[in-house]
C-alpha cells in the first residue's frame, strides 16, 4: 500500500467535457491536479512550450498508452506511461531528463482516479529525477474514448560511452535478458479475465533507467544493442534484431527464466511467454568477453535480480530466429500474425 | 482539390485491433503507411526512441488531437495535429525541427482515411521542413475510441534574437492579432451541425513557423510575448497573459476583424467569436515603437494579410481583460467557467 496525499477538495467528483475546453474548469482542473502536484521550474512557466538548454546527443520518444484496465496488481496506466518512455529513452543509451504528458480523458472519469494516477507519476518523476515540462488535457464524451489515455513523449541525454546499434552486433555476441519474463501481460490479461491465481500476478512496470545507465558506464561499447520487449514481447523484438541483421540469433527454451505463476497462467491461456509483453525488462545483446560478468552485475541488482543469457548471434539461418527446445529440437520462431493481447500498455 | 499519391494495396481496408498489437500487422501497417510516407534518416533507424545532435536552447512541446470530425473545411486532424505543434513551438520563439507522431486509432476505421491524414502530414512536413522521427500506433475497440486520436510532440531550436515573457510586458505594449478570428472553431460547429453557408467556412489551420521567425529576425525582443488562441480563443489567451502580470489588459471592439460569414454564424449559435478556437493566428505584445511597422509587414505575408492590433497593455484593471465596446462602455472580459465547444481540436 503506497501512502498518498489527500486529494483536494473539488467542486467536482468527475471528470466533464468542461475540463478540456480550455476554459476556467480546464485551469482549475490543471492547477489542483497538475502543476500544484507536478512543480518544477520549467512547468512553472505554464506556457504551450518549455524551454530548456541543451548540448549533445540527445534521445526523444514517444508513446501513447491505452492500457484496458487503468488499474492492475502492481501499478496503473501512470506506472506504465512514466516508465515506458524512461525505458524507451533507457534504451538509446540516455538518461532521460525532461517529459511531457497528455491525457486524453473521458466524460465521467472519477477525479478520484484521475488523482490516484497523477500521484504515482509524481512518484516515479521524483524517484527518477525527471521533470514533465509540458503537457496537454483534452475531454471526450462518453464512448468516445475509454476511461483515460496517456501520451508522454521525452527527451534524454545519451551516455558519452553508448554505442548502440543494430550494425555492431556481430557473430558470438550474447543475448543477455534482464528478469524472468511475462509478468506484464499475464497481469493485465488475469484481471481481464477476472481469474484468481494462489498468488497474484503482478506487472513488472519499472524503470530499468540506473541499471542501464550503470551498465552503459561499466562495459561501454561491449554494450551493442538494446531493446525493452513490451508489445509482442522478448521473440518480437528479437525478431526485429535479427531482421535487421545478416545474422541468425539462436535462443534456448532451457535457458529462459518464467516465473511458475506465469508459465501456469500462459499454459491455461494458451499464449507462449516469449510473445508475452514486459513493461520492466530489456534485453542486451553484448560482447562474449563481458557477458558473463555483466550477468552477474545485474543480478547484483533488484531491478534485475534474475537476469539471464537467453542466447546468442549465429552464422546459421540469417536473419531468423530460431529456439532450441528443451528437448534439443531447433526451430524458427517467427513474429505473430495479429493481436495477442490487445491494449496490454 | 490537393493531389495525392495513391495508396498502396493493402489486404485491408479497415484498421483492426491486430493492427496495435506490435506483431506482422502492425509492422506491415507501419510500413506501408508511415515509414514508406514519412520517410527521412532518423525515422529509418526504427527504434523506440530517436537519437540526435542538439547545441543551444530548445523549445518543447506536445498536444493531444481529438477533433470531431477528423475531416472538415480546410484541413483534417492531420493539419491541425502537425500545425498545432508546430505553431505551439513557434510561440516560444523557436524553429521547429523534429516531431513525434502517435496514433490512437478505433478498430473499423477505413484506411483510406488514415492514408489520407498521413498524405496531410507528409505534406505538412515537407513544406515546413521538420522530421517526424519517433511515433507509436495503438488500436482500441470499436466505441472506446473515436476513428482517430493524434499526439504530436515538437522539438524547436530557439531562436537566439527571441526573449519571449510575460516578465518583460509593459504599459503602453500593444497587443497585435495576426489574421481575422473564429475561423476554425466556425468551421467545425457548422460540420457538426450540419449547417451550409453560402459560402463554405474554413478552418484557418495553417502553420504560422516562418512568418514568426521572419519577426523575431526582423524585431528582436521588440517583441515580448507570443501564444497562438486555439481552445478558448483570443479572449482565453489574453486573460492568461492578464493573469501573468500587474498590469490590465485593454481591446478595442471595433479593432476586431472578424469575417462577415464567421460572424453571421457566430450570432446564429450564439457564440463569442472572441471565445472560438483559431489554429493558424497569433497574438503578439510588442513594443509601441515597432507595431506600426510590424502590422505593415505581417499584412505584406500572406499568412497574416488580416493583422491588426487589437489593444493594448495598461494601468487601469490590473489582471484584467477589458472590451471597449463599438458604443464606447468598458466591460471586463473573463474566461469561460466551461466548454463553448468540445473537441475542437
Amino acid at each position: 500500500m503506497t501512502l498518498e496525499c489527500p486529494m483536494p477538495q473539488t467542486e467536482f467528483d468527475i471528470i466533464t467535457l468542461g475540463h478540456g475546453s480550455g476554459g476556467q474548469l480546464s485551469a482549475k482542473l490543471l492547477q489542483q491536479f497538475v502543476f500544484n502536484e507536478l512543480t518544477n521550474p520549467l512547468l512553472a512557466t505554464q506556457h504551450d512550450g518549455a524551454v530548456f538548454e541543451a548540448h549533445g546527443t540527445l534521445a526523444f520518444s514517444t508513446d501513447s498508452y491505452v492500457v484496458n484496465p487503468i488499474f492492475f496488481p502492481g501499478g496503473n496506466i501512470g506506472d506504465l506511461a512514466i516508465n515506458g518512455t524512461l525505458n524507451d529513452l533507457a534504451m538509446c543509451g540516455a538518461t532521460p531528463k525532461y517529459l511531457s504528458l497528455s491525457f486524453i480523458l473521458e466524460d465521467g472519469l472519477p477525479i478520484q482516479d484521475f488523482w490516484r494516477i497523477i500521484q504515482t507519476i509524481k512518484r516515479i518523476c521524483i524517484e527518477q529525477k525527471v521533470w514533465i515540462i509540458t503537457g496537454d488535457t483534452k475531454v471526450v464524451e462518453k464512448g468516445k474514448g475509454d476511461k483515460i489515455f496517456i501520451n508522454t513523449s521525452g527527451i534524454g541525454f545519451v551516455n558519452a560511452k553508448a554505442s548502440l546499434s543494430a550494425a555492431r552486433v556481430e557473430i558470438d555476441d550474447c543475448v543477455m535478458v534482464s528478469h524472468a519474463i511475462g509478468f506484464h501481460g499475464i497481469s493485465i490479461l488475469s484481471q481481464r479475465e477476472g481469474l484468481q491465481f494462489e498468488t497474484e500476478i503482478k506487472s513488472d512496470t519499472r524503470c530499468v533507467s540506473s541499471i542501464v545507465q550503470a551498465c552503459l558506464e561499466r562495459y561501454g561499447q561491449d554494450i551493442k544493442w538494446l531493446r525493452d520487449p513490451t508489445r509482442g514481447g522478448v521473440a518480437t523484438s528479437l525478431n526485429e534484431l535479427a531482421e535487421a541483421i545478416d545474422f541468425g540469433i539462436s535462443i534456448e527454451e532451457n535457458a529462459l527464466k518464467v516465473d511458475g505463476l506465469v508459465k501456469g497462467a500462459c499454459s491455461l491461456f494458451g499464449l507462449d511467454p516469449l510473445f508475452v509483453a514486459n513493461e520492466g525488462v530489456f534485453i542486451a545483446v553484448v560482447s562474449p568477453a563481458i557477458a558473463e560478468d555483466m550477468v552477474l552485475f545485474l543480478q547484483n541488482n533488484k531491478e534485475s535480480e534474475l537476469a539471464f543469457i537467453l542466447g546468442k548471434i549465429c552464422a546459421d539461418h540469417p536473419k531468423k530466429l530460431t529456439l532450441k527446445s528443451k528437448i534439443g529440437g531447433r526451430r524458427v520462431v517467427t513474429k505473430l500474425l495479429g493481436d495477442q493481447l490487445p491494449r496490454i500498455c
